[in-house]
């Protein structure tokens, strides 16, 4: 067994859960963003838990209760979007050191309460427990959200031709975190300021979700958040739908926060921008021809820039990444947390 | 603060949640057993989470992996019974330290189905996080129920004049636990394993409330189920339901094992049948010349014995317990947490 159960979280998945009940009321069950459940009124119920962990997704030192508490909801708000789905109601389950001031736990309540207000989701429940001897706080949540039949993004339905995009500019959340954990490097001022908000306290895209969601899956064939980063998102999108994908480097939107700190660094912003984890950007794929309705309605409606960056293959045709120069590469998956080594 | 947030729990829980914003889809929020959604369909959604934690929930050593897994599902379940609801839905949370063997994992996941496919729960989600470097592991579970509009058992509408009950005999878990404590002294030994059985696999009083459900809230009128011990949740509903109780101790149903574990070390078995957490009987009112109706049917249905144990009071009475020789006092709550001690 693995030590490291970031590396090994989805094999452990699979092996956990295989051969569970099928049951005619899950739409979708393990394996998506959300599951999908079929309660029998006009909504389709979304629910979906993670939890973040103190000293593996976030330290006291570089974050601030505030935006621990924001943070815990919005990986969660995330996971809703992925799924074009109103997120309704959050259970908060809190694991808390024994010595933690009081203090702590109001600012990550407040950041909670500040995230649930912005999209209208209701705190309904919790649970509170003790680590006994343990230093280490956790939180937990769930969160609920709904649907509408017919309008779910899910991570299967890519096609070989379609077209794939992403919302934003991914790469920043990994460059945040790069200076966080190298405080003594030299970064230009703007761009440091930036990344580590876009770490430390990320958007999820939840109306940009709505958008795509609209859509409906003739259009919008598929879709997923951007957690573990876009290289390793972008092979569970083709595993889930059976097919593969090209993307073209030099399409790949680069903000100008991550090339002026790697540039600081002497770092490629390429690398933040494929293998970086936690941006929380939509990766969705479009029904070639389709795109640039559903890039204008994004931008429309949410201002949010939407980029083409490649297009599905067939399954045996692999990943691949293409350099600017025209050269085709096998696509390599970095895990986000092989990243953080560098 | 005070370091015990078992003890401070409910306090934290209402200085974190006091001014939440109300909405008009959330039918009960914090503060029962579950929260109580409604999505518009014919049944309401019930939602709840519960989190055990290695060392202070359960020990390695005392508890095995299988055991672990079911108690883990069968706390949640209880609190879906308690509302009378039929369980659906878990979406599992496993916070794992680096090093855990993968036997001790799959143990876990084996209680866990076992425990889901009895109730015909689907387990359709879940999140697997790293510890660091803790060694702590930590399940947190969520789980989804329906019940029928109408049909919502609460911790809220007991009035003065109903009758108070109780399922099976309450006192086993926390006899377990003493045994598991203090394994030097010496315990009867068929006892001995019932107790422990009650203590580390607990069985959630799911149909039991079902059945409840059916009388509808005129006749049950209030129900919880006993996590924190009889005194201390019979607390809960009288703050809820603005109420007074009196329990008359000569009625506690006391069963024959608890009896032969305290006899053995010279214990009262009735403060671990009024006080001793984590029995997962359910504590119900019922309008006053129902309860005959109620229990026989609890009985046909289940074949689980219910008892009379008092009444339910103004509130200006407050809380009584009566001794065998009509001796009335103040009832003393105590939590579970302070029974441990002894």
């Amino acid at each position: 067994m693995a030590s490291d159960f970031a590396a090994g979280e989805f094999k452990l998945i699979t092996r956990l859960t295989q051969g569970l009940t099928e049951s005619s009321d899950v739409a979708l069950g393990i394996g998506d963003d959300c599951a999908v459940l079929d309660l029998g009124g006009d909504a389709l119920l979304l629910a979906t838990c993670d939890s973040q962990v103190e000293g593996v997704h976030f330290t006291m030192h570089t974050t601030s209760p505030e935006q621990i508490g924001r943070k815990a909801l919005a990986v969660n708000l995330s996971d809703i979007a992925a799924m074009g789905g109103e997120p309704r109601y959050a259970l908060v389950s809190l694991i808390l050191p024994p010595q933690l001031p009081l203090a702590v736990i109001d600012g990550i309540y407040t950041g909670l309460r500040q995230e649930a207000e912005r999209y209208a989701t209701a705190i309904v429940g919790g649970n509170i427990a003790g680590t006994g001897k343990a230093e280490q706080l956790i939180i937990d949540i769930t969160l609920l959200g709904t649907v509408a039949r017919g309008h779910v993004l899910a991570r299967s339905g890519a096609r070989a031709g379609d077209v794939l995009c992403v919302t934003g500019a991914p790469g920043s959340s990994a460059a945040g975190l790069h200076t966080l954990l190298h405080p003594d490097q030299h970064y230009p001022a703007d761009a440091l300021e930036l990344v580590r908000q876009r770490h430390c306290m990320p958007q999820a895209r939840v109306h940009e979700g709505q958008v795509l969601s609209c859509f409906g899956p003739s259009v919008v064939t598929a879709a997923l958040d951007i957690s573990d980063g876009l290289s390793g998102d972008l092979e569970h999108l083709c595993e889930r739908s059976n097919v593969g994908a090209r993307i073209d480097l030099s399409r790949l939107p680069l903000s100008s926060e991550i090339c002026n700190i790697a540039k600081s660094i002497a770092y490629d912003p390429v690398c933040w921008a494929m293998h970086g984890g936690e941006d929380y950007e939509l990766l969705f794929t479009v029904t070639s021809g389709q795109e640039h309705a559903v890039i204008e309605a994004i931008q429309t409606a949410t201002g949010t820039p939407v980029t083409v960056i490649g297009t599905i293959l067939h399954r045996e045709e692999g990943m691949k990444q293409v350099y600017p120069d025209g050269r085709v590469e096998k696509l390599s998956v970095m895990s986000w947390d092989h990243l953080k080594q560098k």
